[in-house]
């Protein structure tokens, strides 16, 4: 997906946000805003909106020295999700559909994004999942898919989602008997999960491994990505993609993907043809 | 008021709005967007909001060759608040204190600003000055000095807040039995009152005089008004002064000044220790 004009103010408010997050000056972050207006002068047509935030946050990382300026709301999210475990695991398990609540709640989760906004509120983002419609449903076509394959390829996206998509990779395992393995950045960029907040969510428990993308962009940039990867990706029968970057980033690749996300900004919603906030599990065309 | 990094994003986000207000093409929108990056990444030190929004939507309009893209919102909105008119002049009149719920309603007419969003909601605004007490309440001093002047200045905001405006100042009016002067933009700018809006809202029926300060700045640019209105502004006796664009030019002005707005972002509520959407009554210190 191409970056729109819309997506310029945005990526000036994440940048704003990304230096104050790792206490740089305030003449420090007029700099980075002088950068990445720079940047964004000289965009390449049809660049993806997850290459300018890795630069961006590329720039923060190196002017603070702060390598992770996110590391703390990543642990509070983690935690926060971890709190409403043991009550979903309940809800799923005791479902009618447990693959319907589990899908659905793992976008519940998808709502914990800091690349749009500083606070989210958790309970009425699953309260939404449990009761509005999904805008985009190709949950029985996942559902279809999910019994032929042998493994799934699972894309993650943002710390503390880590839990929604725990209980989501649990139920799968349960159903379908199926190794998952799941995907995390390379290194931190925003609040997206790498290694070690995958593990502070318990996914090592339940996914048969947890690898890295090589990349250190907020979503998967497939040319910025190690080649171990890239393999595996190319090579997955089915592929599970959480939230915006991911999407933003793979839209247009060709490859059994389903995406599952909160259309949180207009971009996005327009891009699909739906409403801001709406739910959505996109799988391939055809 | 200096404009703060915050600004930045924001006054990116209105110069694509207005760009889209004039029907400009994509590759237009993208070219002002860059002229606007360029503004900002050399703006020099303490330079309010105004003047850098005043320069934005000269650059809208002379590429666009439309002299007023906000024309048709501006009738709309100027619409919908006389359409309140009657029922709101009856709760005024009906009011044990009259004069306090007419400077109520005329900052809930302050939400009617296409500077911060291209949508509001006249009635939560007006729910909300009628139920909220207001976070900066000068209303007592303002009450008392009405009671010694001769003449009342009054700055004009956004059309449509007109008639919210001319709410209180037929209020003030018949109260006080004060002349009016009602100070509207000397051009057309965002969602600005113009003299053709202010008499579009029936002030011309209320006021004693309207008159223009000389200016197309979104606020009160003292240094590019008419020199006949800074003569009418140095001798004014009591000003004042709706909404932010105002507030954001003259905060440092040494004037007898009472700002009535809405703190409707971040930036305001910070510089005037406020919540968000806060209501505003602020006279002079001392």
């Amino acid at each position: 997906m191409k970056t729109y004009l819309d997506c310029y103010p945005c990526l000036m408010r994440q940048a704003l946000q990304a230096s104050r997050f790792a206490n740089l000056s305030e003449s420090a972050q007029q700099s980075i805003l002088k950068s990445v207006m720079e940047s964004l002068s000289e965009l390449p047509e049809g660049t993806s909106p997850p290459v300018i935030a890795q630069l961006i946050h590329r720039i923060v990382r190196a002017e603070s020295g702060h390598n992770d300026p996110y590391r703390a709301v990543k642990i509070t999210s983690t935690q926060n999700a971890l709190n409403l475990y043991d009550r979903l695991r309940i809800q799923i398990d005791e479902a009618i559909d447990p693959i319907d609540l589990a899908i659905r709640l793992s976008i519940a989760g998808n709502i914990i994004d800091f690349g749009i906004s500083d606070h989210y509120d958790l309970e009425d983002s699953i309260h939404r999942v449990m009761t509005k419609p999904l805008a985009v449903n190709d949950i029985e076509n996942l559902k279809t898919r999910l019994k032929t394959i042998k493994s799934l390829l699972y894309l993650g996206d943002n710390s503390g989602e880590t839990v929604f998509d725990r209980l989501l990779i649990e139920t799968l395992v349960k159903h379908y008997q199926l190794p998952v393995t799941y995907v995390v950045r390379g290194s931190a960029t925003i609040n997206d999960v790498t290694y070690l907040e995958a593990t502070e969510a318990g996914l090592d428990k339940v996914c048969s491994e947890i690898i890295d993308n090589g990349s250190d962009a907020p979503g998967t940039l497939l040319d910025d990505c190690s080649s171990d990867f890239v393999t595996r990706f190319k090579h997955a029968e089915l592929i599970i993609a959480k939230g915006q970057g991911n999407f933003e980033s793979l839209s247009e690749v060709d490859a059994p993907l389903f995406f599952l996300l909160q259309a949180k900004c207009n971009v996005i919603a327009n891009e699909l043809g739906v409403q801001e906030f709406d739910l959505i599990v996109k799988g391939p065309k055809g």
